[in-house]
């Protein structure tokens, strides 16, 4: 955790050092823990204030620390130990504070706080620095998953018409208050983005200082919208190999910044979300301590799963005849159902990973649903092949009927969930939901029915008009 | 697709734009084809070639390119025509495209290609350019998902006794073969690493050309050993904000770059491997297109799990009498075994996430095991309550110990589920496993293995041995 040249592991916590704090804050030795503070990264600062066992101490340790760094701390702990510093803080620390921050993480973290908090920091922000708090407030309009949510107000960018010398006096005026800046926007008369000069570019240029910017300038730069998803945006990123993307309105004025490290949290953040959504629960469980709030997380989806179960176990029941009859029926039910359900989630996630990355479109979705159904078809053969001939071993009477039976329910069932699991990305996304949805556990019980009552239905009509 | 200010869509590939290629293609209309790709950019470039319906158009198309331009498309194609393209390119031509490459991602490229077809591109190389080559073949022997694999060997360093305007001279001379330069790293006599200054500072620092930059740099550089996982490398960059990060040798002596463009390939990367194994398939099915190869990828993971569901099947089996005199136990073995599934699932999956991504870690596995069983002792109670209610209603005989026996079924396998989701991920890390494999098809199979036999063995007991 100390500035060692050599990084050892992102949160390895040393539990040495969290005891060697507890009991310096116990004992109220400021000084030393000043001291240790001083020689730590922020981020490892957060990690712990977060991992302290006591509210109590890990607000005692925060309320040594400046401004800057309580600002970059505050933005890199677990929401609860947040909301317990934060409502211990008074207002006009808190605003102190939250003005050391950068415009895009103040939006982000004004907007989290309550109605009334909320409120008086805004108007405490307005007497520490006026042009901060009206980029907050310009901030906090946007949708948070769109570009505009994840935009910084803070950029550098020069007029085309003025010379390279210029326009490095003037990075050289505007850098400090920048964060990670590596590239500048070039804009016209009208604030409108002409082009993007890197700051290499400009040490490289330095030696012919008196060029005028228009000419030395990359015109093909990217920008985005400010209303474009943030998903998109991460695309975008990824594609073009980018640090940096410049926001634009309308009308093509530059607006705001978005830098790779905000990429890297929405990537982090939809495949979180992504992951909870699959297996029934929400990326906020990742934040959440307190176990009736993860249950609160998880339980509606658990129950809608169980709701679309006991259909499942309603069908069951209407053939209790025919389970009755060829008890082996029963034992072969889980294999059907939990095959099918596989099957359709592998369609299903591979189909949504691919929407995502921009790997396949709405527009698109003929080819690689009938490749999806051709590799259904194949493993459907060979499973159905193999359940069948179990079947024939296992059962004994009628052993060809009973095979026959397992062997082409196993093959439609597969095929079918493919179908469902391959097509229900698609439809969602088209009916403006998020297709990750359908990967969800809901999607696995749906298979279930579908595999179960195939199943018995064939068997029940096969043991009725046996063909073999 | 075409070099406008307000970028529309990544990969929205433009049909008219396809069809129109197409058309030139045939008509071998050189001199227009070469005009319409002059307005692209690479990226999209290489979309198009993917997107031809032809592979001989696609050859036809990729050879009017100069060698950069080839370079750059050739690693964003999918694999299959990236292989179908490198077949038919001559060995000397292949070479120079991939001298054109950064090392990182020649050594990627070569690593793939197959022993004779590499062998041949390293000679061809060696007489290209000898630095070029040493360094492709020195990046080749790092494992490719470790710091080590995914750095370049392209950086710019300058000696920390020399003065800013010296430094600005050597990031003059250097920089044009440099990539994403954004930082420069400081070395001693050594060429161990003393500190990092950003170019930034560099332009801001230009009005005191004659400070040594020693004095001037930040000493507290973060960098990482070759031998880290990349996924480390990622949580690294995340945590601290980063856009590029040396690579040091043991010694602590600078050997490479790595990039946040790098970082945001991993992410991906490591995020869709996690997703494939989640669903029992392999994240190279999103580079393959042919059914065949897709159903041998997901082939393994569909037969582990019909040998568990067998398990389960004989179990059922072994029960038939049970079964037999209570038939509505079989309505409710799927809603048992796929509740537990889920539940098990949902521990995996957030355990899996919080270990990938630092959030936990191997020493402190307590605290987050008993907040899921916490967790999952309250959803088994709730579903319990509700499972057991539903099965008094609808059994006619023995209401309350039918009741009971699906209630208590249903509690202790949600439990168990639990147990074995939080603490498969932790084992499967401790022994060298991806522990994304746990929360696979075959863990929600063993979970339904375990429902099924909790629940079977316990009404048999119970209906022989009545309590209530």
């Amino acid at each position: 955790m100390s500035k060692e040249n050599t990084y050892k592991s992102v949160l390895d916590v040393d539990t040495q050092l969290l005891e060697d704090i507890t009991g310096l804050i116990h004992d109220k030795l400021d000084g030393s823990l000043r001291n240790i503070l001083a020689d730590l990264y922020d981020f490892d600062i957060a990690v712990i204030v977060d991992n302290l066992e006591e509210d109590d101490d890990a607000f005692y340790l925060f309320s040594l620390l400046d401004d800057e760094t309580a600002s970059n701390v505050l933005l890199e702990i677990s929401d609860e130990r947040k909301d317990e510093i934060v409502e211990r803080l008074e207002g006009k620390k808190l605003s102190s504070i939250v003005s050391e921050m950068y415009s895009d993480d103040a939006a982000d973290f004004v907007s989290e706080l309550d109605d009334k908090e909320k409120h008086e920091v805004l108007q405490n922000l307005d007497t520490i620095d006026k042009e901060d708090s009206q980029e907050v407030r310009e901030l906090l309009q946007y949708d948070e998953n769109t570009a505009g949510g994840i935009m910084a107000k803070e950029y550098v960018a020069v007029h085309c018409n003025k010379t390279v010398a210029e326009g490095i006096v003037e990075i050289q005026q505007q850098a400090e208050e920048v964060d990670q800046l590596y590239n500048i926007w070039v804009v016209d008369d009208e604030n409108k983005l002409a082009g993007i000069i890197s700051l290499k570019r400009f040490i490289i240029l330095m030696k012919e200082p008196d060029k005028i910017i228009k000419d030395v300038m990359n015109p093909d730069v990217i920008s985005v919208r400010a209303d474009i998803d943030q998903q998109e945006v991460a695309n975008i990123f990824r594609s073009y190999d980018l640090v940096s993307l410049p926001v634009v309105d309308m009308d093509g004025r530059v607006i705001g910044k978005i830098s790779s490290d905000d990429i890297m949290d929405v990537m982090e953040e939809e495949y979180s979300e992504d992951v909870a959504k699959m297996v029934g629960s929400d990326s906020e469980e990742l934040e959440k301590k307190s176990p009736f709030q993860i249950a609160k997380l998880r339980l509606p989806w658990v129950l809608i799963t169980l709701g679309i179960e006991f259909i499942g176990g309603f069908v069951i029941s209407q053939y209790d005849e025919t389970l009755k009859k060829v008890i082996l029926l029963a034992s072969f039910m889980p294999v059907i159902s939990a095959i099918a359900g596989n099957t359709g989630l592998q369609s299903a996630a591979i189909v949504v990973r691919a929407l995502d990355t921009g790997l396949i479109s709405l527009d698109r979705w003929f080819e690689p649903v009938k490749r999806q159904l051709q590799t259904t078809t194949i493993i459907g053969l060979v499973v159905g092949l193999i359940v069948g001939c179990i079947g024939f071993i296992w059962e004994d009477s009628d052993k060809l009927l009973f095979a026959f039976t397992v062997a082409i329910s196993m093959f439609i069932s597969i095929n079918l969930s493919g179908v469902v699991g391959t097509i229900f990305p698609f439809l969602s996304k088209k009916l403006g939901f998020d297709p990750a949805i359908t990967s969800g556990p809901f999607e696995t019980a749906f298979q279930d029915v579908i595999g179960v009552s195939i199943f018995l239905t064939l068997a029940t009509y096969l043991l009725n008009h046996p063909v073999i």
